[in-house]
């Protein structure tokens, strides 16, 4: 490259001028709004703007700017996510999608929508449901999350185990890439094989290859109210088996989640209610199945009996729709309630769904080492656990025992022949896991896809790998 | 590189020594048999030698020794491919692993299974319904495919429309890279986001970025049997009108095919029968529903309303199984009916299933044009049509008259929102047209990744494109 460098404020006053003054925030107060999403563990530095582009052309121009001065770009959304994937680093532009937020086309003729990043997940569930339209992907966050934040992580959420994950549902992309030419990569049918499947590639790629400006995704038809299970375990293996069994039996539920002893005592004590599942409760599942009618029946009947066969101390099952969702609630709060007792840092961890009882009893190992308890809560029909470590935020030392207990239980699920993340991603917080497992004939070709789409390394550098 | 390059008659040499003398084959006659895959539009080219590894450790040595002597690698599974993807090169080195047709593990408590590239298909499919488990990818060539080939290819079939193509299925690959070293990408949990998704890259990559050598993959729950509707219409927008409805009111066939008229006519010349449909019928719909009981028979109902008040001239709806067959018999002998008029030539595009009938209409343009038969059969509930053009093998000009209207069909899937290809590849016949579809774009950023995990150029060289 012979062309001079951009410098700094030359980088800012160009911003100023493509994207007018009110979409380039330089104000530390404000970019500090800006600088980090909810995992405590992460770093975060200080970004020298946050650039607010309200289309693609402006993506283009703000990627051309950063280019130009060598400055790198950090694509982020909501900042709902739980890997620090999104945050900043110091001195680099924050290119922040949630002003493109319009759903641009729903075709229910083809169940198929075009969405921009920055539409929150609900607006998107909303908007479509008019249609009699689903779109499955839903994280914990769904009412804030955005659908760029959900592409870029490959998120996931409780229906996965009916519905899969957010690359389940894409049929075609919009990306601005590195030099800021845009590729569209495949296609509004719902098949179709013309080239590499780069629309996956970048899925997941966490804002290390390019800025999903436009998403095509697949929709599918409205399924009926769900009917709920929970079943009570005074012996965890006995939950795990019945997780394994329902497996093996060839049910699908449309939600199947798992709390542990320490998550149901927290939601108990939150929601100041019993969930009815006795003192000696050391786990609950938690199963819904949208099927509808005498199918939805059958198959939560079928659910039951496996329960109670695996030795369940108490099932009940309703097709209450709102007795259903006071079930779920206790789930749903688990992690604010965990808030009564300190602050929180959630794990991610997938294992074989035949192993999950010997991951929770890998956490109580854990807690008991470093003293701080941990609740498991998790997606048991994936096998997608989320740990929860609780700590005492003002102390440096607990602080260090909560990272200690995080990089054990990441041990324990790869040792169980699990991944480091199910759903979260790798961020800023795993890469040397990310490392350990993809090995480092996997970590090259890594290497080779980032550098052959991103050689100056302008897109969230050191994110994820390096 | 400073090494010598390996001379063609050392290359043989070297790959005898290490597969043994049975496994590499020069004879001009056995090699050509390993030359070309079902397409006759491709071209094929000569052979240096055929390998047959029998296992990663043998691929590698295949892999490294041709890396040495620079001669180009096609890997090939049993050639039933359609896009010449498969087809030698000039002095390249057929890799074929056809014996590599182990089925490492089937785990049904998880409800997945490891499997070699050489198995067949079908035989797979038996391998795993024996545990009361499905694998839903079922290519029409599915008793003598294999899995390594609609890896490559990602490969769809009848049942893609509720179940979806061949990478929805996988979990995790075993690739050789262009150096010889084993690359193992993807997991054995339902979920995970740990680095790139370079599985669903290296799926349908069609042999041009590394050897896949073994797949684990999701198995789904063996479906029940399933009951079978057919209708007639006597207007070919009426049919289609049936299926975008079906689609708008969100019933999931597990199957939904289309024949044309001309498709109708030839399978009952074949077979010898009457379909029912009367004379003036212009187009069949055959559907599945594999839901059980009940639900099954809503389905169909459903479906069978639907295409009543689309206006079909005859409905007909049956759970015998045996009957059901004899249906799907119809749609599954039409390119084999196709022959009593000539050689036939098979094109695939995918379109919205709103523009079904306009292809077909399409089609009979074209056909009126270049006077030539062209039978319209599909999965209308994907929109994935297979327009198959018959003509006289003897004669070059016919053969001409073929390849435009081939062109044409193409084009005009194109101009109605389509595919250049649903689930056939792009292989040899269709580089042009992938270089129209994805644009200059999509086709830097194809050659970028190419470059990157294949610098020399070895895997099937100026397949896909160039």
């Amino acid at each position: 490259m012979t062309a001079a460098l951009l410098d700094r404020p030359a980088l800012v006053e160009r911003l100023r001028a493509e994207l007018g003054k009110d979409a380039v925030l330089t104000d530390a107060d404000v970019t500090a709004s800006y600088a980090r999403d909810m995992m405590p563990l992460a770093p975060a530095g200080t970004p020298l703007a946050v650039a607010l582009p309200s289309n693609t052309a402006q993506v283009q121009a703000v990627v051309r700017a950063c280019a130009a001065a060598r400055v790198p770009v950090v694509p982020r959304g909501a900042g709902s996510g739980l890997s620090g994937a999104a945050n900043a680093l110091d001195g680099c532009v924050m290119l922040v999608l949630t002003r493109m937020n319009e759903i641009v086309d729903v075709d229910p003729d083809n169940r198929l929508a075009v969405v921009q990043p920055g539409v929150v997940n609900l607006d998107f569930r909303g908007a479509v449901e008019k249609h009699g339209l689903f779109y499955p992907p839903d994280p914990s966050s769904y009412d804030w999350c955005t659908i760029g934040g959900n592409l870029a992580t490959n998120a996931g959420g409780l229906c996965c185990v009916k519905y899969g994950v957010t690359t389940d549902s894409v049929l075609g992309l919009e990306v601005v890439l590195a030099d800021g030419e845009v590729l569209r990569t495949g296609r509004r049918t719902v098949k179709g094989v013309a080239g590499y499947d780069l629309a996956k590639l970048f899925i997941g790629s966490e804002g290390t290859l390019g800025v999903i400006t436009e998403a095509t995704v697949a929709l599918r038809p409205l399924p009926q109210a769900p009917g709920t299970l929970v079943a009570g375990f005074s012996d965890t293996e006995a939950a795990g088996e019945a997780v394994a069994k329902v497996v093996r039996e060839g049910i699908v539920p449309s939600l199947m989640e798992i709390m542990d002893a320490t998550s149901i005592k927290a939601a108990e004590a939150y929601l100041k209610t019993e969930l009815g599942a006795g003192s000696d409760c050391r786990a609950l599942l938690l199963c819904q199945s949208d099927s509808g009618g005498e199918v939805a029946q059958r198959e939560l009947t079928a659910i039951e009996q496996v329960c109670q066969d695996a030795g369940a101390d108490m099932t009940f099952v309703t097709d209450d729709i709102a007795e259903g969702n006071m079930l779920l609630q206790a789930r749903r709060v688990v992690l604010t309630a965990l808030e009564l007792y300190g602050v929180w840092l959630t794990d991610d961890v997938c294992v074989p769904r035949t192993r999950i009882a010997e991951l929770i009893h890998e956490c109580e190992r854990i807690s008991a080492e470093v003293g701080l308890r941990i609740a498991v809560v998790g997606h048991a029909g994936d096998g997608n656990m989320h740990p929860t470590i609780v700590y005492d935020g003002s102390s440096a030392e607990e602080f260090a025992r909560a990272q200690r207990a995080f990089d054990d239980i990441l041990d324990a699920g790869m040792r169980l022949g699990g991944t480091i993340t199910g759903e979260h991603g790798v961020g800023k917080i795993k890469r040397e896991w990310l490392a350990k497992e993809i090995g480092p004939i996997g970590l090259r070709v890594h290497q080779q896809i980032k550098a052959a789409l991103d050689p100056d390394n302008l897109f969230n550098p050191g994110s994820m790998f390096s």
